[in-house]
């Protein structure tokens, strides 16, 4: 079987670093790997399947060579790098904002739209942590029963601000155990004891750029004529991005088809006993690969309705699962050049 | 002036305390304050307005000579206190929810219902706390604009279970913080650092208890022909209840016009600048008395609808200063009787 040369970018970050953890794990065709990154961390160690690598700087001409890139190192790094990474030959799956919305390059999660592979041009967009978990579970829905209408709100994980802010979370617990003051550099506010309904910056419509994303790339993944709404909220948990979504479909349906539904599409996991204390929480989902779904029920005020919570880890299937996958696909589907 | 003999019942309960506060700094014709409480805080010493008072039994016949009885002291208690109580001629503003959905006793929150008080028999029920800040905020918007359906989801906070919940969320922050195991016995799972769908237990239909009671008292407070839903979720936070909820309305209306009425309707204060952070938050909105709202936006997915941010302290518009306010009500109504 043709192996491949893969590169990490931004391979020191958090969503870096769980790329790593899963390409460990996985059975891919994997030739080499490639871990790149910028300033200090250039010249670090990092022992991979019982093998020292030495991360590289990530410039423009370091994709020589390389078959497959997972880029997660924002959206300036991803534009400098990408183009020239193609030239080279190389597909690039990009987690940043940089190429979702174009056009000219799909937005993949491989439960919902793999086919799109087929058109890409060299780069494959990653969605955003949000997004993916939400339409792992209305793709399956929107599918059988023609979803109208969604209405999220959600409660995302500190860890989706990176390193950083899963450090301030964990200092101001420190600080508030200690009885001392706290302070937030990463947060506009103290996150420890609080709810901030602010992810990303604030565009002139009222909503913040997290909120558009969802709405926008629901879009562009599932369908344009899906009526969406969302209020993204930060809340003081390290990973575990949880969801509650109220979904209306044209079709009718009966609540056991849905549960039944959901049950067997893939990428989902139905934990869903309330009674019992079982439904899925942001502790129990982290470092798992699913995205889990609980307390199904219909919402008896509106036709055809149903209130779901939904919660995934938002480094694995919100990020760095999704773009392994995505690379999985490339390759079962014969989609990496062969040089 | 006249003035009237106030007990407190549950008086060392984390809503009795701050009854206790409230009606401290309130202007009320109060001629003698009589505390109650059970078991081992029977004899306690309590200092209010520089006096001493010393918790008593609370009793069926303790309300002799009580004109007003505030009760923070559950439903099983309050089912057995409350008829002697009314039949010893006093009122009983019970925060319970004992008698919130009885067609005989009215479920006010002054600035949407205060004329219902007309028609007690004794018994006022306090609604529950989540749906108190809502409907504040609904009330205006549905009298002038006609809802038709609202989706609430609800970050709620620990202090909602009392001083056990909010010690437990103590004790666990400690826990972690000092990279301890820890535990839970006050929540179904650990509640620092997660986040918890569950508050109240569960009914069959799926909704817990908590759901019910903000959809129920909805329909008895304000208009039984609005569909609403509700996800009620546990959140890290001592004080202060968020909710995201989403409204759609039968009349068009512009953007300024909801801020404008919002702005000037009682009880309600507008923080809403998110370009510059501005919005309420569980820390900025505890300890004081209003219904704090921002993030106020169109739906622009549906037509006539809006997503609004409102933060409460549920222990005071959600709870105490609630109770106090009926009372308020009351004496100003001329609706307590003269013995």
């Amino acid at each position: 079987m043709k192996k491949f040369v893969f590169a990490v970018v931004g391979a020191l970050g958090n969503v870096g670093e769980e790329v790593l953890n899963i390409l460990e794990g996985i059975d891919l065709p994997i030739k080499d790997l490639i871990l790149m990154d910028i300033g200090q961390n250039i010249g670090k160690k990092i022992i991979w399947r019982n093998k020292e690598y030495t991360v590289v700087d990530s410039k423009p001409d370091s994709f020589s060579g390389v078959d497959i890139a997972i880029m997660s190192a924002g959206s300036e790094a991803s534009k400098e790098l990408s183009p020239r990474a193609v030239e080279l030959g190389c597909i690039v799956i990009d987690n940043s904002t940089a190429y979702r919305m174009s056009p000219e390059h799909p937005l993949v999660i491989p439960e919902v739209n793999a086919h799109e592979l087929l058109n890409h041009n060299g780069i494959i967009a990653n969605p955003n942590c949000s997004t993916i978990q939400m339409l792992v579970v209305l793709c399956p829905i929107h599918k059988k029963y023609n979803i109208t209408r969604v209405i999220v709100s959600t409660y995302q994980a500190v860890s989706g601000s990176g390193f950083v802010g899963t450090d301030e979370l964990k200092r101001q617990i420190k600080n508030v155990s200690a009885g001392e003051k706290t302070f937030s550099s990463v947060f506009p506010h103290q996150i420890v004891l609080n709810i901030i309904p602010h992810i990303d910056s604030f565009l002139e419509n009222g909503y913040s750029k997290e909120e558009m994303k969802m709405i926008l790339e629901t879009g562009k993944i599932l369908d344009p004529k899906i009526k969406i709404t969302a209020t993204t909220v930060r809340v003081p948990v390290i990973t575990g991005h949880s969801e509650s979504i109220n979904i209306q479909t044209k079709k009718n349906f009966k609540m056991n088809e849905i549960i039944t539904l959901l049950a067997n599409s893939p990428g989902i996991e139905i934990e869903d006993n309330p009674e019992k204390n079982v439904y899925p929480t942001p502790l129990s989902s982290s470092g798992k690969n699913s995205v889990f779904v609980g307390r199904i029920r219909r919402d008896f005020s509106e036709t055809n309705a149903i209130n779901i919570w939904c919660v995934s880890d938002n480094l694995r299937k919100g990020a760095a699962l999704n773009t392994v996958q995505i690379a999985q696909e490339l390759i079962n589907r014969n989609l990496v050049r062969v040089r």
